[in-house]
C-alpha cells in the first residue's frame, strides 16, 4: 500500500489541473481553436523581450561553472541584494540580501516556509475563497487548516469571523491579494485592520501569529488601486513571490521569500528556511532563471493585454446576465453559478467546450472561476458559446 | 516557537553545507587559491558546449508561452519520451514517456516518490556509509530510517544484515552506484543477489517492497565497469536520476524519475507522484531546462579531468599514508581518518586550509570524504598541505 494520504489526493486531485488535462484531450479531438479553455492561470503573454535577452548575455558573461553550479541554499548573494534594492525603491522597504531566499516559485515558498513554522496541529487561517493548494501546503507538515468563510458581497475578508477563530493554536495567516480566484485587491483600511486583529491576539494568547502574504499576481493591477505591501503594517510579515506571472514564467519555478528583520526569531527562521529549502530537495531555485530574473525586476509584462481581456469577458458576461465581481487585478473572473451545483454548470460548459473551474475547489461553492489570461481570439470566440450557455440556464432571457 | 524539527536540523545542519559556507569565509580571509575546499560535490567541469548552444537554438525556436509555461506536473511529453528513447538505446529497457516523470534534481525525485510512497512508520533502508541527506528526506514522510552497517573492507552493501532487517514494515530500500561518499560501484553479482534476498522478503512477508535507485553519479566512471541497468534485474525498482554531475548542471534542478510498467501499483503511484510533484510545491521540473537536457542526451561531461585528479590524489594520498578504496565511479575518495574522531581529523585540515567532511555525516565515523570535483590546480596547491597533514598525524613517517 502506497502513502494513504496519497492515494486520497489522487482521487481528490486538483479540479483545475484535471480541467487542464480535459482541455487538452477536446482539444486533441475537437482542434485547440474550438476548445476555449479557461481552466489554469498559464500566462497567454509571452515573456518580455528582455528575458532572452538576459539570458543571452548571461551564457556569454559568466563563467559555467558558477552560473550552472550550487551556491547557498538561499541562492546567490548578488540576486538577493538585487532583489532587495529593488524593494526598497519601489515600496521604501529596508531590505538587503539576508532578506531575501530565493525559491522554486512561489509553490516552494510557501512549503519552504510552512515547513519552517508549523509543528503538528498548529494552525494556519485562509480567507475563502482560496488557492486550494494551500490546503495540500499546509497538510505536509501536519498543520491544521482553519478557513474563513467568504464575504460573497465584497470578496474581501471577513474580519469578523477572523477574529473568532484565532486561537491560541494559530501560527500563521496565509493572505493573497491580488486574489486568485476573484481578482479582489484587499485595501489599505482592511490590511490595517487585520495587522490590529493579529497584534491585539498575538498578545492575548502571548503567542507570535506569522502572516503570510503569497503575491504572484502583486503586478497585476488594472486600476490605480494600491497593493499595500505588508511588511509595513505588521512586523510578523513574511511575504511570498513569484515571477510566474509578473514575467510569464510559470514553467520555470522562480520567486523569493522576504523575511524581514523585524519578524519574531528572524535569525533562526531564515536559517531555518535555507536549511528548509535544501532538505525538502528544491536545493535552491534554479540557478540560470536566478541570475535572469535579477537583471529583469524592471520589466513589465503586457498588462493592457490581460485588461482588454478582462473589460470583454466581464462585459459580455454582464450583459448575458452572470453576477461577477469586476475583479481590479490578476486575471480571474469568479462569477456566480446560476444554479446552486457549481459542479454541473461547469460540466454543462465543457458540453459546449467551455473550461473553468467549480469554486469548491477555492472552498466557495455556487461560483466559478475563469481564467482569462487566454489570448484574445479564444475571449472573442467563447463569447457565442458563453450566450448560448446563459440562455441555457435563461439567464439571457432574464437580462434582456 | 517555530518547526522543533527544523529547529533540530538548524542544530545538526548539514556538515556538508557548514563546510562549504565555512570555505567561503576562508577564501574571503586567505583567497580563493590558498583555501583547498573538498567539502562540496560542486563539478569543476564547465557545462558541455552543446548546453548553450541548445539554449540558444530553443531561446530562438520555440514559443515562449510555452517553453516558459505550465505543461504537465510530470513535465513535457516530448522530454520524457526523448529519455525513454536514450535509455532504451542504452540499456535495452522498454520505457516510453508514461515512465518518465521530470524532477527538480534528484533530490526533488527522491522526495516525490518517497512522499509517493511512504506512510508513517514505513521503514527505508540504507546502506552505510550514505548521502546524508536520505535521513531528512525520509523523516519529511514520517518514514524510520533503518542503516545497514558498512563493511568497511570492501564499501559493498552487507547483505547478510541486510536481510536481517527487512521487516513487514519495509516500504523501501535506496540504493547509490556509484557511490557517494566512497566511489564504488556495486557489481552485477551483487544487484543479483540483493534482488534475490529482496524478492523472497517480498513472499515472506506478502508486501511489496520498493528498490529506489539514485544515480547521479551513473555516467562518472572511470574504468570499464558496468554499472547494472536496476530495472532490469528487480521489477519493483524505481530510479531517480540527476543531469547535476553529468552535464554540470548542478545549480539548474533538472533530474528524472523513471517508473517503470513493471512496478506494482504502477498506475496509482506514476499518478500520485505527478501529483506529489505538485503539492510539494515543485509543480514541475524547470521548463527551459527541460528541453535543454532533452537535446543534450549524448552530451558527455569531461570525465578524462576527474579520471586525472582522482589519480593524482588517489596516488599521493597513498604515498603520504593514507588508507583509502580506489574508487571506480563518482569524484569522492573516502580516506580512513588516522584518529578515531574524524571531526578531529578534519578540524586540524582546516587549519591548513583544507577542507573535507566527516565520515559521521554518512553514517561511517572515522572516515572522511574528499570531493575532487575541483580544479586540478587546487588538487596539485593541496598535495604539500595533505603531505604536511600526514606528518602532523604521523602518517608520512610510517610510509617510508
Amino acid at each position: 500500500m502506497i502513502s494513504e494520504k496519497m492515494i486520497d489526493l489522487v482521487n481528490n486531485s486538483s479540479a483545475i489541473r484535471a480541467m487542464f488535462e480535459e482541455g487538452r484531450r477536446l482539444a486533441g479531438i475537437y482542434g485547440a481553436e474550438n476548445v476555449f479553455d479557461f481552466s489554469l492561470g498559464n500566462p497567454n503573454v509571452p515573456a518580455p523581450a528582455g528575458i532572452k535577452t538576459a539570458i543571452n548575455e548571461i551564457l556569454n558573461e559568466e563563467n559555467s561553472v558558477v552560473l550552472h553550479g550550487y551556491m547557498s541554499n538561499t541562492g546567490y548573494e548578488d540576486v538577493r541584494e538585487a532583489i532587495a534594492q529593488s524593494l526598497n525603491g519601489r515600496f521604501d522597504t529596508g531590505f538587503t540580501s539576508k532578506n531575501i531566499i530565493m525559491t522554486v516559485g512561489a509553490a516552494g515558498g510557501l512549503n519552504v516556509i510552512l515547513k519552517t513554522l508549523l509543528n503538528p496541529g498548529d494552525e494556519v487561517i485562509v480567507f475563502a475563497p482560496f488557492f486550494g493548494e494551500y490546503r495540500s501546503y499546509v497538510a505536509n507538515y501536519d498543520g491544521t487548516l482553519v478557513v474563513i468563510s467568504p464575504d460573497t458581497q465584497t470578496f474581501q475578508p471577513n474580519l469578523t469571523e477572523f477574529e473568532e477563530k484565532i486561537t491560541a493554536k494559530t501560527k500563521a495567516v496565509i493572505v493573497n491579494s491580488p486574489n486568485n480566484p476573484t481578482g479582489v485587491v484587499y485595501a489599505e483600511e482592511t490590511i490595517k485592520k487585520l495587522a490590529e486583529i493579529m497584534e491585539r491576539k498575538q498578545e492575548e494568547f502571548g503567542i507570535d501569529i506569522y502572516l503570510i502574504s503569497d503575491e504572484p499576481y502583486r503586478e497585476l493591477v488594472y486600476t490605480d488601486v494600491t497593493v499595500p505591501y505588508l511588511t509595513k503594517y505588521y512586523n510578523n510579515t513574511i511575504v511570498g513571490y513569484s515571477f510566474s506571472k509578473s514575467l510569464s514564467l510559470p514553467g520555470e519555478r522562480i520567486g523569493y521569500l522576504v523575511i524581514p528583520d523585524a519578524v519574531k526569531d528572524y535569525d533562526l527562521i531564515f536559517s531555518a528556511a535555507g536549511v528548509a529549502t535544501r532538505v525538502l530537495g528544491f536545493v535552491n531555485a534554479p540557478s540560470l532563471m536566478q541570475k535572469t530574473v535579477a537583471r529583469c525586476l524592471n520589466e513589465k509584462t503586457d498588462i493592457a493585454y490581460y485588461g482588454r481581456n478582462r473589460d470583454t469577458l466581464y462585459n459580455a458576461l454582464s450583459e448575458y446576465g452572470f453576477e461577477c465581481i469586476k475583479p481590479e487585478g490578476a486575471f480571474y473572473l469568479f462569477v456566480k453559478s446560476p444554479i446552486s451545483d457549481e459542479k454541473a454548470f461547469c460540466e454543462a460548459a465543457k458540453k459546449q467546450n467551455v473550461l473553468f473551474v467549480p469554486g469548491s475547489t477555492f472552498a466557495c461553492p455556487g461560483y466559478v472561476r475563469i481564467s482569462y489570461c487566454v489570448s484574445y481570439e479564444t475571449i472573442e470566440g467563447s463569447l457565442p458559446k458563453f450566450k448560448k450557455i446563459a440562455e441555457e440556464f435563461g439567464l439571457f432571457a432574464q437580462a434582456e
